[in-house]
């Protein structure tokens, strides 16, 4: 049985960058970026009034100076200044030719045609000279960035209404099990309601990919197989819930062997040691637990990852920190733990609490929860003051590929 | 002029949650519970089996067993355990009437229908009981909850296939000036590209609000108030940037008092000074800067936390902390300002860079920021070791609303 860093590593070695795509702009928020953007103009593309006032001469000696003329944002209004001269200006406009600076219009009097400077002004006071802000040929972002507001604006404004980006995966999300009925279903006897899917493609929401609903499959070989050949099709990934443990029913984990190839099967953690991951002409399956704490407690772990690489993050694991316990907590005896917990900062540092039982069937354990306590296997209690590393969930990636940071 | 601080309070008085909506269980990602959850059933509803293996009685002193029969999942085989006996059951299954216990299949021996316990098993061993995830009754989660994977999840698992929530505002973006084009057009001379509709409708998104475009408008009365009046007859917020100063051509302030009241129009920070906010009718009304920007700092200081506030949050401010300068920072001598900045942690603190340039109009100055420090006006430098407060740009809120919390 492997351990939870050995899976992690196959994932990502087993997944890479899906092809870029052209995005238009807005949709590519939150997407990588999958080439270098370079200024192709100057911005301000030409000089321009920072300010509402007069556009002047700055070493003009004559004061007051005549107004001849004004120039609002937005067109060139064929004016130009001369000594003994200047022009109304409102902030964003061309500087007309010949001036050099603007004078702010708290800082004049005007009356009768003529404008009095009431202090001095500098050469190129309040004016944004070409180039200030990008200059043409800048490198403005690089391969790899994630595109947030300010990457959004900074496109638009150099004229790019669409992007090249490495495009959200697809993910199919199957659950599986004969006792399994939609939320909207009342159970009959021995049939529960679905939850794995609904949680599944809100973290796959949440991971900046577009969730498919794959349904309900029972536990028939034919059923399962059409459904997870058709999403194998159309999507980039394809997750599955359920049906991955012993039981003479659980048919996941053979079919994934009959179409492509199983890495691994199992994984020596609590929750979700069951836990298989293959690859189908190229395209990552994960076969979950059934259990609702297990299969989204794998999801972070092992999907999340992924997914993240899929889509051209560079940053794919959130960050740990040492966390020290503000009660005992007792993990596993016989399994590493990923225990469930609400962390806060005191002091400087994190303290933990648990969220309580820790049940794989008891989504209540995660309600609540920021962090996945990182307790290693023991028979004793974890004390309170001990310190144990902690996975901050409501935390932005900040460890990259632990994969590509090693290899050759 | 007013403080940041006092600017902010403004704001989170003149704003209130929406009136809650039923929405699609997928569609509440993210958003906040408008009531409590309390569970109308159990979970699981039946005594379910925690793995695959022999539903037996444990008390039972015979071995081998005779096995009688198989229980799957998903329906109610209706078998009977007795003394001497044993049933196949598959993980998840319902436990038959008689039976108390699981035995795990690696547990046992089966040959000729007959099984051999290969250990005792306690009662209760591997049966998930009734109520144990969830017992009836018990309030699951609290009107304030703020729905993530695992919420949805639980939600799914107790039948609900929608739920009352704060609904997402719907925020109209106006962008204003004879200058402004849209990105795809060659700007002529004297014009710019729009990049604040975009920059502002992608923090829209990322603050969870549903942004509506309102295009362009030109710096005309007419112009203006037809736009603005129609989206506040669609939208729950308008958001304006461009023409806040105090030149003529700057309408949108006049307009909005005509139209309802301004609460103030001029905050003593940089970047951003020109900053107005109004209602109209009971909705906000924020008339943003023009320059890129001021007008995404102005967006992340105060319209959303107000947009928070709207959705039914509770936490409405980025957490604020101490970072250590890595260089020295020149802040400026006349006015407060949030200097864009890259934090990282180090040795259990932070440490923090300035972007570089801070103009207002220079985008860049926000690529790859992921902090605001939070600098008091001062004349001398910020040293390198100096420490001030930093706002977290991409963590999560953690802090409340300073003034629920201060009002009596």
């Amino acid at each position: 049985m492997i351990t939870a860093e050995e899976a992690l590593a196959i994932v990502l070695r087993h997944v890479q960058p899906l092809a870029p795509q052209v995005q238009p702009l807005l949709e590519a928020l939150d997407c990588v970026l999958a080439q270098d953007v370079v200024a192709q103009e100057d911005l301000p593309p030409f000089p321009c009034s920072a300010k509402d006032g007069f556009a002047v001469i700055a070493r003009d000696a004559s004061n007051p100076r005549r107004l001849i003329g004004e120039q609002t944002a937005g067109y060139v209004a064929g004016l130009r200044v001369e000594p003994g001269t200047c022009v109304r200006i409102t902030t964003g406009a061309p500087l007309p030719p010949g001036a050099d600076a603007v004078i702010m219009v708290e800082d004049t009097q005007e009356a009768n045609g003529m404008v009095t400077l009431l202090r001095p002004v500098a050469p190129g006071a309040d004016v944004r000279p070409v180039g200030q802000d990008v200059a043409k040929g800048e490198r403005v972002l690089a391969a790899g960035t994630c595109l947030g507001p300010q990457e959004i604006g900074l496109l638009a404004s150099l004229g790019h209404s669409s992007v090249l980006v490495y495009p959200r995966p697809r993910v199919g999300v199957l659950s599986t099990g004969n006792e399994v009925v939609e939320p909207e279903t009342p159970p009959r006897p021995g049939q529960i309601r679905d939850s794995n899917r609904y949680a599944l493609m809100a973290a796959l929401r949440r991971a900046g990919a577009q969730p498919v609903s794959l349904g309900i499959a029972p536990d028939e070989e034919a059923a399962l197989t059409a459904v997870i050949d058709e999403a194998l099709a159309t999507c980039d990934a394809v997750i599955t819930s359920g049906g991955v443990s012993m039981g003479k029913l659980d048919l996941i984990k053979p079919l994934l062997a009959r179409r492509g190839q199983v890495h691994f099967g199992l994984v020596n953690m609590k929750p979700g040691k069951p836990l298989t991951f293959a690859t189908v002409e190229g395209k990552p399956v994960f076969a979950l637990p059934g259990f609702p704490v297990s299969s989204l407690v794998s999801f972070e772990l092992f999907v999340r990852p992924a997914l993240r690489k899929m889509s051209g993050h560079r940053l794919l694991l959130r960050p740990r920190v040492p966390v020290t316990l503000a009660e005992a907590i007792r993990g596993d005896a016989g399994r590493p733990e990923f225990h469930r917990a609400v962390v806060w900062r005191e002091n400087g540092g994190y303290k933990a609490r648990s969220t309580g039982l820790q049940s794989s069937g008891r989504l209540l354990s995660m309600v609540g929860a920021n962090a996945l306590l990182v307790l290693p296997q023991q028979d004793r209690p974890f004390q309170a003051g001990e310190t144990v590393m902690a996975i901050l969930l409501d935390h932005p990636e900040t460890d990259p590929d632990p994969v590509a940071a090693t290899e050759p």
